[in-house]
């Protein structure tokens, strides 16, 4: 057996958004597993907008992609040859697998996933690392009460779409701050959000005037910029912030935009609270029981947006920073039968 | 007896730095008091930063002064009159008398002080609103641990000396962040702070990292702008914020320059929480007899800068801003004997 593997890895640090120069295309063969690896043919790449950082050389809380290192990527796949005792040939798997159409694994955080239950691009989605962000940002730092009102900005994205059901779920109301009607219609038409905010086509300040007229108890920041400031200036007294990303700012050649409404939470005894779903590692298993009962159950959709070709990365990973995905953005690898 | 009375009544609402022209003064006499009623000759009052804030006319956490009522400030005195049951003349009492040389009073909101037990302006610092401020912010919302470390902004100020003193007193190590050699040999050598950053003649980035080499578990942040940012680069894993002031940007005429670091939240699992001193009205008497009997064993010292002459008013209360004051600024009423 001779495999070709092609990889997309990181050949500059991008200024603002990447470019395909930024990536090196490589085409190699993929050894055979030695003893105690194992073979993944990689069928489903999560693309995330967290990725953007990784590029960077700064200090956060996961080190950088080196130069000329396969860019690191969750993805599911299917084992193709095992010599690892955990893992047989035809078993279904998830890891930081990286951006390429194989991984060669020790088996070190790769587990098995199951595509009867649900299809396994759900794996990468509202069962995997967006759809845990949302669980434990929204319930262990957001700590919504029953009546309350939940913001989420991002609405419309991977980690949104839950935070929002999620609230509901919980008896909150939920607003969603999203670009354009389409995504708007389908927070409230799809999901059951209680309102939706086109932040494209509304004067968001305003919106959440009328949207939230007692404040926002929970705002769950995905974008940063001027809708966290917008979102800060309408907190409720007590209101939590919870700050998971800041996609606006990702791409900025300039300094990130600071939260110029900071002192509403001075105002208003509020926090803002930062949160890394790695944390929460260790209750994933939990919490994946009790979404996918609720997927089951009909009350929790998961919405994929699948883009095909592994080729296509460059510009399919920049569809995040531009808005143009509904629900988790995943590359799809094609591969001959 | 006719009692002739001076008040500073809010003329204006300044842009930037309030002038002379933003204050009317008013002579008027004092009507004796009514059934129920007590007349205090004020002593000395509470310059703080947080009355700038009252001027504006925004929302905030309490209402601002109206165009014409006397400036709204924290004060003590003696009762020279009194149809009250609860005070008698020759009483110290404290309250919200604002800025004026005597004030009529239903009684409420005033409460009794005994000038022997400490001098009369430590009531209106380390055992008044400044000293609360400290105790909650720090211990309530900051939660030190022993062996952590505090930093502290502002901290020459009335609030920021007792941060750092209840910080050590708690076996926290102290940092404060101050304006000029003199404050910084201040709060070291007097107040055994365990080391002092000179903002004006250092890069508080760089003396951050050297003072803090584990990173800031508390930050007790009275100052906002540019030193938030140095401080928000510096957390440690799982730090707390304390947003209790902004002192840097009360003046400003330009919109408040946000915290361009507030994505570290983020990468180290922190959180920023704002807070009121007010909320804790109801536990200051425990606080206070706290504090006094650590005062007492020589383990928190207050300091007051007092400034003669109810006429300087409008100047005086500048010096909050210019950074002039060391510990609580008080003005000091001169009365005929």
């Amino acid at each position: 057996m001779k495999v070709i593997n092609h990889q997309f890895r990181l050949a500059a640090r991008p200024l603002g958004m990447p470019k395909r120069s930024d990536w090196q295309y490589v085409e190699e063969p993929v050894g055979e597993p030695a003893d105690g690896e194992l073979l993944i043919q990689v069928q489903f790449i999560s693309l995330d907008p967290a990725m953007r950082g990784w590029m960077n050389d700064v200090r956060s809380y996961i080190a950088p992609v080196a130069i000329g290192e396969v860019m690191r990527a969750g993805a599911v796949g299917r084992v193709i040859a095992s010599r690892h005792p955990g893992f047989s040939v035809g078993d279904h798997v998830i890891g930081t697998l990286g951006v390429q159409e194989y991984a060669l694994s020790s088996g070190k955080g790769v587990r098995k996933v199951d595509p009867e239950l649900v299809p396994l691009p759900v794996y990468l989605g509202t069962l995997g690392a967006p759809g845990m962000t949302a669980y434990f940002g929204l319930l262990d730092v957001g700590k919504p009460v029953e009546g309350q009102t939940v913001v989420v900005s991002g609405a419309a994205g991977a980690v949104g779409t839950v935070v929002g059901q999620i609230a509901r779920i919980k008896g909150c109301r939920a607003i969603g701050i999203a670009g354009g009607p389409d995504k708007c219609r389908f927070l409230t038409e799809e999901l059951g959000f209680d309102g939706a905010i086109d932040y494209k086509n509304e004067d968001v300040k305003q919106a959440l005037k009328q949207h939230c007229p007692q404040g926002i108890d929970v705002y769950f920041d995905n974008v940063g910029g001027d809708i966290l400031d917008a979102a800060l200036a309408r907190l409720a007294r007590g209101a939590r912030v919870v700050v998971c990303g800041a996609i606006s700012q990702y791409n900025n050649a300039s300094p990130v935009k600071g939260p110029s409404n900071y002192l509403s939470l001075l105002i208003n005894r509020a926090s803002m609270t930062g949160m890394v779903v790695f944390d929460y590692a260790p209750r994933y298993g939990q919490a994946g029981l009790e979404m996918a009962g609720w997927m089951a159950a009909g009350r929790l959709k998961s919405r994929e947006h699948i883009v095909e070709g592994f080729d296509t990365f460059p510009e399919t990973l920049l569809k995040l920073f531009a808005g143009e995905n509904i629900g988790k953005l995943v590359l799809a690898v094609k591969h001959p039968a």
